[in-house]
């Protein structure tokens, strides 16, 4: 369950003592107050729940009380719904393939279910996963129609698109219809090189450390809520490729991370920034 | 207030809703919970409480009926009550620069209530802060009458002893009227190279990074509770002296943190390891 | 080319002399002396050649001389002639699969000449990349045969033995068929937690970081000499599984770095300790 | 000895020869070659001579012909001739503190000349240290007049200027004055967040690693060579104070790192970017 409301005393203790009394046992929580004056409130509880099915929705009903009382917003998502993912793909493989990877060693609980590409390469790879695989081209004159067909596609099957290296600018139509529910993996450690070929950027630029960050897409480039980043040092004596390669490490991890964080619900987004639970 | 007690349901509800009533609005609130069947739980809250002197005892009387029905063993601290400590140092000066200097910039919020040495070498730059300075001479033979003297010059007015690269072995005496409450830092990355002259075993092992340890004090030799960890990647250029010179930045980070976070009550110990709340 | 050798005044200018009487252009140098007064000196020349096959040989031939003179063990790879590769693995797959990954992505500049496993479990995988697969059980009673049979498979077709989480002690008598030519990754940060089940060692103590190690094999176990390492943070937070997981990343990374640096010459040991010679 | 030229068969045979001919033992070489068919060479020799006061003339003299045969621009430095330290410095202290904890513990091998401020604060503090101090205030009317003072004061008694959160533009009559021999500590992870108030706008962004960066200074304003950055971990819970609070530690380490290889030589810069060996 993810809250956030006004800061004001006695939420925690109105929340946790409804959960008490509703049966569930809190296993975690976390809080953040940005200004205990005035500020905003956010809280994440975990909790488990001894016959979920019928007990969850008596739950949620009876919180609308609580919630209106602290002019909350908030949901809640079952841990053992796992979340369902679209990824999409251009032409380059690792942050797909490492998403693949930690999904099949069970390190990333999350259903795939479709990967969208506007290229035919990774079918092969993709479908050997057991995944269905959608080769929906893209030219500047169908973009839009190819959009549709995107989310089209994607129908009611899936929660989170997931942009792993997929190198074409997704249109307000479709960011509103996944509003911070979608992740995109930006080759650089923004706000620095926004836009294209960050890589030769940093290269001109000559800088020491070269990163990468996952961000919520919204309608400006590159400047979504930052979920993760992280970065590795170079040298004057890496050139583009070389930092292309160390980059494709940084990349595959940085997603990974964000893409977990969104589906185990540690993530609320606030005035363009992220709170993240890790607790 | 930290807690720890057996997990069972309806901990941060009762505890939640005892400090509402009691006119505390939590600020923060930190839990963790080792396993949810039958392991141990760990909950720090953070709160301002109006007319702290009257109602602080008041809170924590009442609190008993709440602590006995978990079992919990349970502090309050106050954060505008400074913990107070004392500097144990020997020769190398820079874990204590480090803490002076974060000291004086406002940075740790503690008072330095007087600095201990086995030599006399850094009396005028100790006295330059306004910090009393004592020297006891430690030999073999006079270690445990040292010994004696270092608590009665300390006395009651010190809650934490730091040894800022304090090169004598504390003796169970000192320990057992400081339990948890004597940070060392060690010059390695524990539990590597335990002991002494740890960068020349480091060089001669030719690890290829470096680190230092801050953990609690007890009477196994470097074998305390683990407070913080830092690294620093180092090559085969690097000999003795310049581990040292490299091992100094992270030795003076890494202990500051440690203090840092003991003076805001963020650490819970529990079987040799520590708990800390971030948050 | 690879040289070590006592230090001397004048080894430089004499080989840098030799290889450009001798048509060879030098296109990156490193050296490293551990002692000017007598200590070793280690050097690694890169250079091009033109009509390499024929002038190659003739270059080694009157190297001698040089070699003679300041008593140098040295060596000339050829880069176009790639390492080939035997990878041992047992049932983890994640730095298997990470080897085969940067291979394919090309990031890996070497020939896989073979898997051998004490399992039949990655045949599959294993062979999708057009790669031999040899199950060659092991067991307390037929380990030596085992042995027997490895070396035999890999016969004269492999110059390296990685070790990607082969969970078996390789015996004496393999080693001193591939010395300083068997690269192992264990699962700690060395020299903590030697010997099996480190993470659970690293859970117990309570640490703060956790890394894993690349290093040659010798006989001792987990003794060799180091060639990389890496951490990363982890907090109480993280159990046992939680530990494995984060370490599997830093163990992939770790290895393919130390794969590489091997495949491309980088490295020399002396006395137990490598130079890399990262330029 | 750094040499910058462009690339070339026989460079390293030339030097190195001419090195051994002249008496003089190679301890240390480092090179780069941008792209060896045609592009830039760069190379750095460390190098012992006996009777160095007689004898470094006549070296440097007799290289002008395998200078000028290479068309190298080349300097000598004499590691025993310290650099001499101008340090500019306004309100915050950590930085400077920092470079005097480094010099007095030995690690920073300079000669401070003077420290200058636009304030008055620090004289006590660096006139403790034996080091001189002079205040020249700065304002919008007198900045042309001040620049003047501070010129004349510095005199030929600093090779390099440091600036350590020296909070005024420095116009280009003083930077032609120290081509490449201003070193400035800029509080963000550039290229990011350029100009004023860098920990304001990181938080604002709500990015997740900050980081500082030491910089030669040019025209271009944050725009000069990188020399060396790093970063820090932090969280939606770092407020700006805490962002400053993290980033002083980042800045103090980064800034000393650039001074020290500035001091020892190991820096070339081309075209906007920094050349810096390590080896």
């Amino acid at each position: 369950m993810l809250i956030s409301c006004p800061d004001r005393p006695g939420i925690v203790a109105a929340v946790s003592q409804f959960l008490y009394e509703h049966g569930a046992n809190i296993v975690q929580s976390d809080q953040y107050t940005m200004n205990p004056e005035g500020g905003m409130f956010f809280i994440r509880f975990e909790f488990d729940l001894a016959d979920m099915d019928a007990q969850l929705p008596v739950l949620q009903e009876d919180f609308g009380r609580v919630a209106d009382r602290f002019e909350m917003k908030w949901h809640t998502f079952r841990a053992s719904r796992k979340k369902r993912l679209a990824i999409f793909v251009s032409k380059e493989d690792h942050c797909l393939l490492e998403l693949l990877w930690q999904w099949q060693a069970g390190d990333l609980d999350v259903e795939i279910a479709m990967v969208i590409s506007n290229h035919d390469d990774m079918r092969g790879l993709v479908e050997s996963f057991g995944i269905p695989y959608h080769h929906i081209p893209v030219t500047p004159d169908t973009k839009a129609e190819a959009e549709r067909k995107q989310l089209e596609t994607i129908g009611r099957s899936a929660d989170l698109i997931v942009l792993a290296r997929y190198m074409q600018i997704v249109s307000p139509k479709v960011i509103e219809q996944f509003p911070n529910r979608i992740i995109n993996i930006h080759h650089s450690f923004l706000p620095a090189f926004v836009g294209g070929k960050p890589y030769a950027q940093a290269y001109n630029r000559g800088v020491k450390i070269i990163g990468a960050t996952a961000h919520y897409v919204t309608e400006e480039l590159d400047g979504g809520p930052i979920i993760e980043q992280d970065v590795q040092r170079v040298s004057h004596r890496d050139d583009v490729p070389s930092l292309k390669r160390i980059g494709r490490t940084i990349e595959r991890v940085v997603l990974a991370r964000a893409v977990k964080w969104h589906a185990e619900d540690r993530i609320l987004v606030h005035q363009n920034k992220t709170v993240v639970f890790h607790g």
